[in-house]
């Protein structure tokens, strides 16, 4: 069996944030996302097509729902689940070291 | 938005494992399993009808494939895809600290 780790196979330089595909199945796809320092550009709001259930494996992010005032702290462990089409930004992310989420688009 | 932590709600007290439904979508399930020196029956594998992804969010466990003589030590981050009907068993799991596992069966 093909065992891997979460935490590996990461690049020094992560100019833009990284996505990439982990388990791709009929339903959903598990994405491992890396932020180093990243947000969602100014102004910017996800609005998705599909639910996503995200969790912090390593760092800290500030996340911001439409409508809300303040952002959300998520520190490693938290999760959230996102339904689509639930407008929201990504305000923060560690700008020194990396923040590696696991999501699941469903 | 109802932010959670993975590492949280745990009781003291582990007797057996214990095994919580985070997310049920129509295709997946999303499960928190907590083990504590919990390991697979002597003599039992686990045979599932479901695709099962796995990945160890705390501690550390000795997972033994069917036809394997050795089991695979899967640390904090250590991620694998079994498919359905794939024999496996948990051999152990850290005895005096929680080995926290998210599972995604699909």
């Amino acid at each position: 069996m093909d065992i891997r780790s979460i935490f590996s196979g990461i690049q020094k330089q992560v100019p833009d944030e990284i996505l990439e595909t982990i388990l791709q199945a009929d339903q959903f796809k598990i994405e491992r996302i890396i932020s180093r320092g990243h947000a969602t550009a100014e102004g910017e709001w996800y609005d998705q097509d599909k639910n996503e259930w995200v969790i912090v494996l390593k760092g800290n992010a500030g996340l911001l729902f439409e409508g809300n005032d303040k952002a959300i702290i998520m520190k490693t462990g938290d999760y959230v689940n996102i339904p689509a089409h639930r407008k929201h930004r990504v305000e923060w992310t560690e700008p020194e070291e990396d923040t590696i989420w696991l999501a699941i688009h469903y």
